[in-house]
């Protein structure tokens, strides 16, 4: 296969649109550029030629390369350059390395070559800011055939390699030639700059002045959302990206606030009478294929194992999307009658679905982490009553440990569970994008399994009937919610309920003129104070590396979200004081050390219900009551979800979907999920405005029925 | 395919071997004997024709088939039968329905057409004990085509319907032809028949006298220790089998043992500062074979995901065996200072190796759930010493909570982990095999992997060096260690640490006599009696069932290893007393309630110092310390290991494996992971006898070169 397809390939692989363009053989870049200037594809008037380097930095590994793709007609100044990223110098990377590193030869090098690179946090690509002025400019490279060129609209690139784990760096190179040397100041403009290995290191040596340029993010919530998203999680080391797409790995960090929800609401669901057990993770493809309308749900995203070792297995086996068609066939072993119910179990396991559409961390992942509970009952009522008791712990989860307000309600038919009777979800907001999220959900599957798989009972009455089943899950989602609800222009924003450090003490004011004396005792009070937190039940921590500055060490913790910080200084001391910093508002204010732990146990408590009032205020105010269509598509373009009378009618939700959809302006991403970001319902909240539908008198919003309720209505994810 | 390829591919599918044989077409059963009796081939001289008939139980559901297995000899008196398993009558089901349920036609019916059924548990298996009064029988299967027949020894398929997870009931056909009725008491004959639904459904309403013949384990530890060992984890509903082989479902009862152990190893490794986190279960090729001896070790079980929905993925992923090098390749990226070490990681997940030998429950599956640490520090030391702490957290989870002694060690270089250093490891007996169990192990991976993964920091000498690592595990097969250890032929008997129910309260010496107000002041004192236990944190139950007989309880919380049994009758409440239960000694004594808290606990300590000596008596008694190879293959045979001077060579061990197997008696089965149970060095103990080796004087056991430790050998799981 020539490089040209092989790149043709990569570039389909990974749904970046591109265009292919076979023009006369052309000898070097500047007979190239003539030739495209002459002759180039009709659709990409708007082009610049692009021209990539591979770079090894002195003294690095070889396996360290840095890919500059740049316009042609930008100059490349190597030594500045490679400064600016927190090296000595650099040299142009001989052909090996360039083969055994970006695995392509030297003269077939694009962007788009670190697809082939297993470990991309072993790239640095630094990528020329002229380059990038206009996203719907296509760039063109020519590398792959002195006879073809490629064109990738310059948006498009840079999506790819902000969406790889490589270190991923904007530099103007122009202004970087002229003016140098500007090292650090540079290195900061890039979105991963920090994270190139290099500029980590330079950050250590760094002056209290450049930290915050440093390590902070570098974009605002409200700018670029989704970088700022991105960064939030990898700087605040929540999360890394993994190598492969879709995957992620989520670090302490997070998983802390993980294993808080695990503590809370398992805890709650023992008191249920609920079981912890562990069913296997692989499903026969007849066990899968049971339930007609169910499998219909996932079989796009089910990951078929179909080899062990070099052997193909006898029938390809599926990785669970879910575990109804896993455990129900021994429900139906295991319940014989009456007395066997009802029947409550849970596991907290990982389940795999291989979405095609972007990915994005914690929201949609190819493999993620949850809860499922699965549940059988002799009656309905039964049923019904646990379907809403667990629906109320996951709003508790969210509204009482995430400090994310949620609007609980029934699922329209169309948006229900695959398969299930009835879906009843908590809806949360994210109103940066406006757009809504499905907090979680509690299926009553009805009869609809146990008929499937005869999970039938004798009851009292010596019928044999068929038993009544829940489903309801919960997932690491949750984590993306917090950040994106609570996360600011500084980092992350942790509610202290989940905090895994609530409270992060810093020595301060030390001075050339602090004597040994005074700083060693300013230590040994920190850890004091910590101690007597932690003794109160607090999670408290000292930071005492020696090798920051207060400074640097505020931004590091701001930017991880920690609630409270306090800051002990000699003069704080002398009064017997300590300065606490609140992240969530900025304030700052004394606190006699005296009554430290009260204190501070209550602005904590303040903290977590000042951050859910704050969510809530911004929530309801983006929450819209309409009666008719006017004023619908025009309150979605201004990020709000709408409540209106509704028929719940399914070919009225997809008008609604189709109208919403065609009307909204191109500002919004496009995604897979929710088409042309159609709006969609929410959910039909329980709790009904008091002057709310008037039977056979109030009109559905959006067509000539009659409302049955009012249903929420939005974008969604 | 002809239905006669079809049930050879599905024999070798299962690793059944089998004899396929032609001869000339035969008109009936009668006619074909008469043909085997004249044409069989030599290897089969010892054989018997079989029949297999598929009967619909009257009022039963259509897809509750019984498959019955008879020698063609032997009269199918249906109705005495199906009564014996609980049912009233039957008849022979039609065509449709065996074709529904089986997934054959009639006339291709043999026992080994269960392996079609996806839900194994709707299907009744019979089998005429006659026809398995000799393992090494060959029964003859003509069912597939006239003009063959399919050979299988009985031994074979009766592995097979166990293995599988169908309710298998061997019944005397004969027996049950001249006397009837016999009902329940040949129900109770088969290994699997209480697990039949109607059988279940009979014992509620059984009386006590029948309780026990009814849900015991039917086979003595001794005698049959493999079916044994799946009565008490099916019956004690610690585990299930699962439609696909290998891969199990962990019931609550196993799955509260496992939180345990989860809740004081996390504790502890907390305290040593590691974190929890998740990395993907997927793995890149590119990733898994980065270090060469690691993926030789594990490759050939590695499970491969290629399909998703109905695409072909661009390159296979794995499912991980072991996360070394999912998550390496990130540590590379997060550790660059020694300032980010020491890096200590731990995850609590699930890890799939496809072995195709016999899988054996919790012992050797495809899927378990294990936590996985993996850390990185500056030095040699640091690593040293954190892989002997954390094998002593091992040592303390199998001694302390599962009472079951272990003896901790080095493996020797053929036996330890591949692409470490060195392994070290817990190593566990189980008396009533004579084999060895490896606990769990605790690896040095050294410089091996950061080598190959390039994880370097600079040192304050400033030097750029490779980081040292650790990696080390502990999984579900803790839950089979304890069961084949401590179980007994009334079954489970739990450790009360590990016991999710400590203490089990049953109301007793209920007569006719007894008055309504009498029984309900049992019932009430009996929860109250609860209440007390559990306010001091005891894990105590009741059983209040009003539709089981005290005896009936007794057996069932037996059964399920309870560790103490309360008795409270009307007597015992006259005296202010309780009787207790011990479930290990099955000792009684009467305890005052007055004292009833610290006597349970006493009690329970009590019971778990005496499990762990009882266990550590039998290990001891098992471990022979020999000087020379004399007596070294007949202390094997007489299942016990043994400790000898050793001279740590390779060969040596291959050669002690070849010729300890040659000699040992076929007694044993057969065991892949261990062929021909030849003897493999379980390790080189910690604790080295005081008379132990004299450098350069103490021979090798096995050969002629100097010993340079005691190893501990031995035949093992």
């Amino acid at each position: 296969m020539s490089s040209q397809a092989h790149l043709a390939e990569l570039l389909k692989r990974h749904n970046i649109s591109f265009v292919a363009h076979s023009h006369p053989q052309t000898t070097d870049l500047k007979h190239w550029v003539q030739t495209l200037k002459d002759n180039h594809p009709a659709e990409v008037s708007n082009f610049a030629p692009a021209k990539s380097l591979v770079l090894k930095p002195k003294g690095g590994a070889v396996t360290n390369p840095i890919l500059v793709v740049a316009l042609e007609s930008s100059p490349i100044p190597i030594n500045p350059l490679v400064k600016s990223l927190g090296n000595k110098e650099a040299r142009t990377a001989a052909d090996d390395v360039t083969k055994s590193t970006l695995g392509v030869d030297k003269i077939d090098v694009t962007p788009f070559a670190i697809a082939n690179v297993q470990d991309k946090s072993t790239v640095t690509v630094v990528v020329d800011s002229d380059a990038l002025t206009s996203g719907d400019t296509y760039l063109a490279f020519r590398n792959f055939s002195s006879e073809s060129t490629i064109f990738v609209k310059a948006a498009q690139m840079k999506a790819f390699l902000s969406g790889s784990a490589v270190s991923f760096t904007e530099v103007k190179l122009a202004g970087l030639a002229a003016a140098a040397p500007i090292g650090k100041a540079d290195a900061s403009k890039g979105p991963k700059a920090a994270q190139t290995p290099k500029a980590k290191a330079e950050v250590a040596k760094a002056d209290a002045a450049d930290d915050k340029k440093l390590i902070g993010i570098t974009v605002k919530k409200d700018d670029d959302f989704s970088t700022w998203y991105q960064q939030v999680l990898t700087r605040a080391e929540m999360l890394d990206y993994y190598d492969i797409s879709g995957c992620y790995i989520l670090r302490p960090w997070a998983f802390n606030i993980w294993k808080v929800i695990q503590k809370f609401f398992g805890g709650e669901i023992e008191k249920l009478g609920v079981e912890d057990c562990y069913f296997p993770m692989f499903v026969s493809s007849r066990a899968l294929n049971r339930e007609k309308d169910h499998i219909e749900g996932f079989s796009p995203e089910v990951a078929w194992v179909t080899k062990a070792g070099q052997s193909d297995l006898a029938e390809p086996i599926a990785v669970r999307p879910t575990s109804e068609t896993v455990m129900y066939p021994y429900y139906a072993s295991w319940i014989r009658s009456h007395r066997d119910l009802p029947l409550r179990l849970n596991q907290w396991c990982n389940v795999v679905r291989w979405e095609f559409k972007h990915p994005q961390p914690f929201i949609r992942t190819r493999e993620f982490l949850w809860q499922e509970g699965h549940t059988a009952f002799a009656t309905r009522q039964e049923a019904d009553t646990e379907v809403r008791q667990i629906l109320d712990l996951y709003r508790r989860v969210y509204e009482e440990y995430l400090a994310v307000p949620v609007v609980p309600g029934k699922k329209s038919e169309k948006e229900k569970f695959a398969g299930g009777e009835y879906t009843t979800t908590v809806e949360g907001f994210i109103p940066t994008t406006g757009r809504a999220i499905q907090g979680a959900t509690s299926h009553c599957l009805g009869t609809n399994f146990s008929k499937m798989f005869n999970i039938m009972i004798e009851n009292e009455a010596k019928e044999r009937i068929h038993v009544w089943q829940n489903s309801w899950g919960l997932s690491t989602r949750t984590l993306g919610v917090v950040v994106m609800v609570h996360g600011d222009d500084q980092g992350l924003v942790l509610p202290p309920r989940v905090a895994s450090v609530q409270v992060i003490v810093i020595p301060t004011g030390i001075t050339a003129k602090t004597s040994d004396d005074e700083r060693a005792n300013l230590f040994k009070k920190s850890e004091e104070l910590v101690e007597t937190l932690q003794a109160a039940g607090i999670r408290a921590k000292a930071d005492l590396r020696d090798n920051y500055t207060p400074p640097f060490k505020y931004n590091h913790w701001e930017l991880r979200g920690v609630p409270v910080r306090l800051e002990v200084g000699p003069k704080d001391l002398a009064k017997s004081e300590a300065c606490s910093f609140r992240r969530d508002t900025r304030a700052k204010q004394q606190l006699p050390l005296a009554s430290i732990v009260p204190s501070v146990q209550s602005l904590l408590e303040q903290i977590q219900s000042d951050m859910f009032a704050k969510a809530k205020k911004e929530r309801d105010e983006r929450l819209i009551r309409l009666e008719t269509w006017d004023g619908f598509v025009d309150a979605l373009n201004k990020k709000c979800i709408v409540l209106a009378p509704w028929c719940e009618r399914e070919q009225c939700e997809e008008d609604v979907k189709d109208n919403s959809a065609r009307s909204s302006a191109g500002d919004e991403p496009q995604d897979e999920k929710a088409p042309s970001m159609g709006a969609k319902t929410l959910c039909i909240p329980f709790d009904q405005p008091k002057d709310g539908v008037i039977e056979g008198k109030t009109k559905c919003f959006a067509c000539d029925h009659k409302a049955k309720s009012y249903t929420l209505w939005g974008r969604s994810y």
